[in-house]
């Protein structure tokens, strides 16, 4: 058999292993927390969704595509969560390690387009890269809403962080930084959010 | 605000719920069965990867929006299992129904398009939906074989039946479906499959 096809097969069995890589998130139920493979769908479908909410015109292909591949080296490197700043140092290193190991099981072509595709969501810098980083920030955050703050509540996260971790969300898009805003100030008033 | 944002938000709230739809597959390591986020996840990163197997020149963008939103009137019809005949039966007025419910909670224009888009997965007639019920078909069959045949071990699963599910499978990739033909064969020569 063709050398390509096993190699792009290797690579959709291996990235199976994201189904299981909880996040902080707990579902809007609050019954049980999410996964990154569920987390990335919602993204996606976001994207298409929000797309007319973007502050810059964008390529919806390569916006789909990278939040669907953004968390994939969490499958080596772990779910390092936002408010963890200890976690946080030893991020890079771990996730481009697993960058090379894991998109470097594809084609050449292909794993260099998933690596380069990472950095750019990364480096948060292109259109596509800032609308990506607005819906990745926002979907947990609607989540957190839907479940009454549950993850808030639990790591006593402060309305001080979520207005750092979002000081760049609005580059993305002004319509969705806003909407998020009301969210904010509705679980800081209701105690979601520590107002300090 | 916004009624359009109002709408949408709500919509991609709603969908939410498709993380709580299990599936009759097992995840690669069989630990547990996946539901129908991940799998969409999944079929729409296998869009992009293995698009270049497609038998027909196609709109990426279209079936990976196809694949993304293909198993949301789930949430209200419940997931079908390819092998139950009687739950096939009424499979389609129930899925019909959740369509209407579940897309028009979505801005008029997106909620037709929506409803489209699942009419023409169904119909399976265009090259885009061809191509997603290849991903669709093989996406638990790839799952099965790595674990094991757990699942078809469990309903008893025979030869033949999976034969006439994938007898279209190759309508949206050749390539693809003789890709999965070794694995059915395999898996009848240890046993997984019943070969009747």
């Amino acid at each position: 058999m063709d050398d390509r096809l096993i190699k792009q097969m290797d690579f959709i069995l291996e990235v199976d292993k994201i189904k299981n890589i909880t996040r902080q998130t707990y579902l809007s139920d609050g019954k049980r927390k999410e996964n990154d493979a569920e987390h990335s769908w919602h993204l996606a479908l976001m994207a298409v969704l929000l797309r007319e909410h973007a502050n810059e015109e964008l390529d919806l292909v390569k916006v789909m595509t990278m939040v669907l591949i953004h968390d994939i080296v969490e499958i080596d490197a772990g779910d390092t969560y936002a408010y963890d700043d200890a976690g946080n140092t030893t991020k890079r290193e771990r996730e481009v390690r697993a960058a090379n190991r894991i998109f470097g099981l594809l084609p050449e072509d292909q794993g260099d387009m998933c690596k380069e595709l990472w950095e750019e969501f990364e480096l948060a810098k292109t259109p596509e890269a800032k609308f990506a980083h607005t819906l990745d920030n926002f979907q947990p955050l609607m989540l957190n809403n839907a479940a009454d703050g549950k993850s808030w509540r639990e790591h006593e996260v402060k309305k001080s962080q979520v207005m750092k971790r979002n000081e760049h969300t609005g580059e993305g898009s002004r319509v969705i930084r806003s909407y998020m805003q009301q969210l904010i100030d509705k679980n800081v008033e209701c105690g979601n959010l520590k107002n300090e």
